[in-house]
């Protein structure tokens, strides 16, 4: 059994790692913390948890983390930094879901998230825990950055294309629709049912923190410079991203599905759908899936990529999870079998 | 292994079959029937289900139904019947998740579905397939009908109360709502998205096919007479049903908290909550829990319960599974152990 | 032109009471106030009056409320009744659509609003604005109480049933659904749209502030002790309140149909449907219109009632507007003749 | 007054004219057809309408449009050519909101289409409905095609920059959102709440009968040829379009903020917004303005538009209003100041 804690239960990835984890054999939740709600039992707080959780919410310095094998920050950014090195100290190992360790220029860290790096010596050993990309990085780490939910989509879907060297990196668009809970479990006006219900918008065209993060991970992978537009949409779903990605083909001749198919063949969590089809998010509703599939519009020498995953799972828990198997040596998709919930 | 047949698998009681026996340890899916979508593989119609399941639909002809150990009906109001009798012949068990089964008086069925019943003989050894209520005739049964979602969460909230003969069971009261799936997977110009959502309506109050079902239920249980006046309501939402019932105590100062408790304390299904709670339909979405909270409104000799189920599950699919269980001595709660998706 | 000042804009109520009053022929609005967005013009906060409304929120001092000739406030509790009798002092007329002028007993203000109320003399006077009941006193009245959105459906739903004496007043129940707006435009948790969507519950059980203010109406109107068991639910539309009313009929022989047409028959903004309809929220949807339909549940000696309305308007704005009207001499459906928005 | 006649009138357009021309001081709606519900009242198949409609469907033949000034098609495409001949011989004008006007070039029209074209000679006269583009020519013509939704939205947004000659119109993209009754009134399984809320997906990507509409208009105003994506989405709201635009600036120093505003100064239903603006498309609900803002991507050489516009008004039954308006000699915006729906 694995002694997990987790740093930050009352959030929307803290209540789904709960979930996910409730299902895999090997772990054993130990601890979760909550400054403010601390002495409130998980399953009070989130009644879905009925039955199965008897933890209540502890303070950090009541959760004996450095006992854990690992340790789960489902936190702000700017927490698991400031807790890695003493963790570590005691073996345990650290998976982030908050963006402490995904940026491995701390410069660019504290542009982007207004704060100094509190450990940059230890960005240059955390590993991005996207498996798909870092599969053998990731059984050796001490620490995971576990990527944001844009950047998993954007990235599985635009690297074949990229990795192959066939399109113009410098002119990449991705056009991207979030559900709400994408924006975290927040008491914020512009989120309450009467404002996102029944309404579309885009939002922060002036730069998402998650631009740089993609952006570092199609570099990593591309030989030319690499420029992108990244457009984020609300869209009133609960869950799910859906990324519509478009690039410039060098060679409009080459065979995309083909380079897909090959690309993921080996792939527990990606599905590169049948020529022609129509990925939607409800296909991977609360699983760890990751659905895509490639396509050429019509008189355009553009190749369209349409990705969607579960932003809580893929896109945050779930690969956190994946994660955690890896560095345990566990079979990669232990625990994370459910199938999408559909309707 | 138990070798599983299911009869009509387009609509959503069959695909949510499907997503839940993936995750039962004892369950082999042999067939599944549609005439219309022979050919058609299931996990092309539903996406979700790729990679999990290589069947595709076939015609009943072809099934070798009889060959399976068990076969679960999610099909129209009486199919099952005309089949019941061949299967049970070939020492195959049934599961019929419509109507055929449910009301032991012939006439009874008549009446409201508005066709002769194809073999009334056959109604009497069937058994109502609410374990809670039926636990030890289903385990025997070699048919179950399976309740109706209503009916499920309508009599798990009124029982308590009829067993102990405390309220006037001439002037019980279920107000009704329920998600649109129950509408079942019909292309109706009243279900599309932009006449269902942001709406809410009442519907059916000159009689719904689920009233005769559940004052059967409550009869059983009482040594009075039974008058219900039952209301379903729609409300946009996919999943889920919150009954909110009343009744006139006879007796106002009896303790209905401890009474709720005593008679679900042994129950893996049936939640009863803490005094003042108010039990949310996402609370059980996508999980076999029903939870229930009883309450005494301000000023009133009303006993007031709120249950919720999700009626794909415990209102569908998930009870029958639970009835399979007991129907092959499994234990009872085998493959229906995953945690509501919340948010 | 009636020169109008409106105190709270920032909310649903006073939002809607913009979009209202700019369909109005006589409605000049001079200023609407807002300590906390005071500068901030109404369209930066509110796209949707961009081209419109050049005002921008100011400080209530600074409004000149005592030059207009009627003040709508759109507030918390406990607002309107502070500045009542300077406004009253000036020759201003006062809406309110907090509930500081609904109760008349200001003990029973007191307990259920928690603070002492401002100036009990002035409730005297006050007139409890549902023009179906109150026509002409509002005429004449300088302060209206405007109602809550609850009260205007519950009580014209039973109006007709309990003038005419022919219900068990004792026994009346009103299960109640609102869409997520009648909560107001607050930044709270549950509110959220991960929180508020795809889910349904019941809440305030233990007694929303809505019951007395019906119980007071319904006792109006009747000779015999009212009793009414309430119970809000939340369903995830934006706009809409439908109110599910159960009565036991003492006469069931009464011609229900004829009874509510007949009290009805003048009223511009009262439908009644035909025998057998099923009003829902969406017909009524962004309009003043209140519709409803009377019922006889099968094998029962129940009434029911179904009736909808725009929580916002009639239950709100649009109410407010129809006694503005009213208490200055204009035709009664002034501006408030937009159809409802289907779909 | 303008005599009217509606032809199918049960879809969504044919009712949104109906809600529209109500509001309209100038309009008499004389007769609306539907073959399949001649006889039913209108106010019993939209209840929104009771007390403001007397009509009933009646049978095309009955319906003496001949007699009227202007006939509005609410049909699918088709049936306007085919009565368009016969109507303009009564010197009768007609407003068709389907495609059979749309495209000058009848080969086209059959190419998309799948059948042949009517009236080719008609085609020639007709006029494109967009009054910001063809204002002039609308109020002289007989016929006019009225824009489909997205090309309304999508040639709004890409026009300045197009008439500018400011971008490379090869490499266009419009990534576009609609709310689902954008796909009609229609009883089709994909558009059933179950299946299309809390789910996003894209459609029609091998080429959506609108590419060639833009494509046309985008044409007219460029001095270079026009290539285009054109991405369709379906969007869990009811009403709504939102088109995501990118075009490549060919000089990244021209003032795009200015260029709109001036190019649109005078319309009364464009509404550029501020510099840094995010229009969604609730902002605009229910009523005839679009909103755009116009932004310019970080390290980026592409112009990003956002526009906004409820699909069933500025997107087809308002800007027939609107077309109707100039083609009769009234203030363009008559009937059509109602403002938009929030929240």
């Amino acid at each position: 059994m694995i002694s997990i804690g987790i740093v930050g239960g009352t959030g929307y990835t803290g209540v789904e790692l709960l979930r996910l984890l409730a299902a895999h054999p090997q772990a054993d939740v130990r601890a979760i913390t909550s400054r403010k709600d601390a002495g409130t039992r998980v399953a009070d707080m989130f009644p879905s948890l009925r039955g199965r959780y008897d933890l209540a919410f502890v303070e950090p310095a009541a959760a004996h983390l450095d006992q854990c094998d690992v340790v789960f920050f489902a936190t702000p950014h700017g927490v698991a930094m400031a807790q890695a090195r003493e963790l570590l100290a005691a073996d345990v190992r650290i998976i982030d879901l908050a963006a402490d360790f995904r940026l491995a220029d701390p410069a660019m860290f504290e542009r982007w998230y207004k704060m100094p790096h509190a450990c940059p010596d230890l960005l240059e050993e955390a590993v991005y825990g996207i498996p798909e990309i870092n599969r053998e990085a990731i059984r050796k780490a001490r620490i995971v950055g576990n990527p944001g939910c844009y950047p998993t989509a954007v990235q599985l879907g635009f690297l074949p294309l990229i990795e192959a060297g066939l399109v113009d990196t410098q002119h990449l668009i991705a056009d991207c629709k979030s559900g709400v809970s994408g924006a975290g479990r927040k008491a914020e006006m512009n989120l309450i049912f009467p404002e996102a219900a029944d309404n579309f918008a885009a939002y922060a065209l002036k730069g998402h923190r998650h631009l740089p993060e993609i952006v570092q991970g199609l570099q990593r992978a591309s030989r030319d410079p690499v420029k992108l537009v990244f457009t984020p949409h609300l869209t009133p779903i609960i869950r799910g991203i859906l990324a519509t990605l478009y690039a410039p083909l060098s060679d409009p001749s080459v065979d995309l599905q083909t380079l897909y198919e090959k690309r993921y063949q080996d792939e527990p969590f990606v599905d590169v759908m049948p020529a022609g089809s129509l990925p939607d998010t409800r296909s991977v509703r609360a699983s760890n899936m990751l659905r895509l599939a490639v396509h050429r519009p019509p008189d355009s020498d553009q190749a369209l990529v349409i990705a969607v995953e579960d932003n809580l799972v893929k896109g945050a828990a779930g690969q956190a999870i994946q994660n955690m198997n890896l560095m345990f040596g566990l079979p990669e998709a232990t625990g994370l079998g459910a199938l999408p919930v559909l309707p």
